[in-house]
């Protein structure tokens, strides 16, 4: 299990933030344990070490731009 | 058939529009015609003369605020 943090752009509301939720949360065993617009912030559980490439991509599907911060 | 506009605060990305679109067009026959976050503006076709109080009231529910500019 690794917990990661991400730096996201672009989130403005708490529908934003839903959609990064629901967008992220399809990836295998992924959590969302905390997404913030007013942030720009996104921390998930990763059960399963899926690759930051992917995690990123799935922000991307959503509409947004993340990097990992730690 | 009216054609109203109003000005909406709140909304701040296109998923603050549809969420104002969908709960707006609930309304009967009522039909959005454009909605803007950037311009804070909303104008729908409304043929069978529902209300400035009930146009209001489902922009509120959405979680907005609005007031009838024309």
């Amino acid at each position: 299990m690794s917990t990661n943090t991400y730096a996201v752009t672009g989130m403005s509301c708490g529908h934003c933030e839903n959609a990064v939720r629901e967008e992220v949360e399809q990836l295998d065993g992924v959590r969302v344990t905390h997404v913030s617009a007013a942030e720009g912030s996104l921390v998930v559980e990763n059960p399963h070490d899926i690759s930051d490439v992917d995690i990123i991509a799935a922000v991307d599907e959503a509409g947004y731009t993340a990097t990992r911060t730690s």
